[in-house]
């Protein structure tokens, strides 16, 4: 399916960019797009690569429970359930979930949610630069998905599109990858600048 | 016009760099240069782009108040207002406007303006490497570019081409582009610098 | 032969990979593949050279005691002698030898082994996210390979797949060359978190 | 000069290199080969271009004092002076001076010398892994390169190819530029290291 390929062709490229910057070291981390929201379909990377070395075809299409549709060719993530519940609840276009290690750090200080407010790239995350507060969720880390999701859907809150598992990496999402790599650019960010600075 | 086409393409390269420095993160940040002084006209970099991947037409021409000449295809960010009154009190032929960590930082512990003396990569930023007492101003944070201009031209030095907007970024000038890099690459050491030894 | 070569190849990639991450400073670090188990012949990277500049040449086929085979072109680093000891005992398809900082800081910390658990990130070292405690050894520095590969030897838990030498550096291993690297990316980004938040 | 143009293409190589490890902000910094030691003839790049864009032309001649050699097309930077100094008490064949923060950071807080022992790096500077105490000396900056050059003769150890000049950056030298560079690099950890755990 063209719309399959077009979706490897940008997550690999999307990977390989965010494994340069260190935040999918090893294997880790994982990204997808929605193809269809209803049944829900996600294009996610395949468990197990090299995140800076992915081709087009490391790919697997997934359903709303992240399990693989039939005839797939490579593993999808145990992870992919989170992005299907994601893309589900927050209605997003994509998720990028990355190893980084600011939002590990800030969640261990703040494990009740990290808190941030008036700073100006709250704007590049989707929120108000002035009088705004914003909490970003940190849930404890589990290998199960429904675990993870339904920790997540009690917290979520449409205006804050990230969500740190704490001890493990972050959820970014947003309409398209472009969207959720901006995000995910400002949210480590504004994530290092509290860190440092309180 | 031919400079307007060479000004997108200079901006372009030189944002692609800054991006891969860290200090475009999103699509934050913006860069111009000035091609006229009177009446003044500025190129600066188009809003709500990733910095990394701007081609030579992302660009837009602005007036003295930062507003897009008639006939643009794209549209500027809020901030060319501000660029056009660097411009315009400095007599700068290039304003960069970068989300650089470092004076953020500096910025939250020293509000009232960041000093640096007796530092030889002073020189790279235009003063002078002893005896030579350097105050970087900072001014809060506001979304009003008359305000931010306000407050920058209160404060303004013709000495100093640098302004901090806290919670923010920075603003650096020069006569041209690469003059504008060298005094932020020389400012954001100097920064890391004063914060790590203080 | 040709194995040699292809050997040398992957090495010499792989090197350049490490030293633009800045984990072989200098002519720092060494890599070896295991080319065969009985005898135990390795072919580690040449002493001396930069190990962003390595070609395929630039290596060395050595013995369980780290000696060349006649006839090599280039020389073993002395290090190759703890290589060939890892190898024997971990029976591991590759090691590498890297001078990352990280380790090296965490060793001065925590003198007699750093302990992680609950972490994701030890996945990717090979170990479990949850109720798992992975003690990373920490040996003092010799010039000695014998002193060196009899403390690592006394200290070998065949579920960890790491060693830091004390001011000096750290041997990551594991099947081949890539299983190394993912287990080495992993591990440093483990140890920046515990030395940042303890 | 064929020699003087393939130094040019030599210094220019690798101070594209620096520049991207952040080691040659602006166009601070310069490097120099030694063309010739009686008399004294240095090849040194060229003052006030960006470090990362030189051609092998961006270079001057320089005699014992720094002066340029008649007939050159580019001015020498005014620490070509201090280049010379070095090249003719060492006896080294390239000099490299960076403008690193660890070294000044370094500096700052040790200002009467650092000291480094039992570190492996050490033998990547030229020195001993264990029982040898190394200690980089500190000068206060100036703008006369007769006063540097004096503090450098006075506290000069044939031992130790580095002088930090506080509040400015760091000289490494070695019989060639590769030499220099990995010492540079070798000495930058160590400083990193040192200042981390002290």
């Amino acid at each position: 399916m063209i719309e399959v390929f077009q979706a490897g062709h940008a997550l690999a490229a999307e990977a390989a960019r965010y494994t340069a910057m260190g935040w999918m070291r090893g294997t880790s981390g994982n990204l997808s797009v929605t193809l269809d929201h209803d049944p829900l379909r996600l294009v996610v990377t395949a468990s197990g690569l090299d995140k800076g070395e992915l081709s087009a075809a490391d790919v697997v299409v997934v359903d709303a429970a992240g399990e693989a549709l039939p005839d797939q060719l490579q593993r999808p993530s145990a992870e992919a359930g989170l992005h299907a519940r994601i893309a589900a609840v927050a209605g997003a276009g994509a998720v990028v979930h990355l190893h980084m290690l600011a939002p590990v750090i800030a969640a261990e200080r703040w494990p009740g949610g990290i808190e941030l407010r008036d700073l100006e790239m709250l704007k590049g995350f989707g929120r108000a630069a002035h009088d705004d507060l914003v909490t970003i969720p940190v849930i404890p880390n589990s290998q199960d998905m429904r675990v993870l999701g339904d920790a997540f859907e009690a917290g979520f809150d449409p205006a804050t599109p990230a969500l740190v598992v704490a001890r493990h990496g972050v959820y970014v999402w947003g309409e398209d990858l472009m969207a959720a790599r901006h995000r995910a650019e400002c949210l480590e960010w504004l994530l290092r600048f509290k860190t440092e600075t309180e």
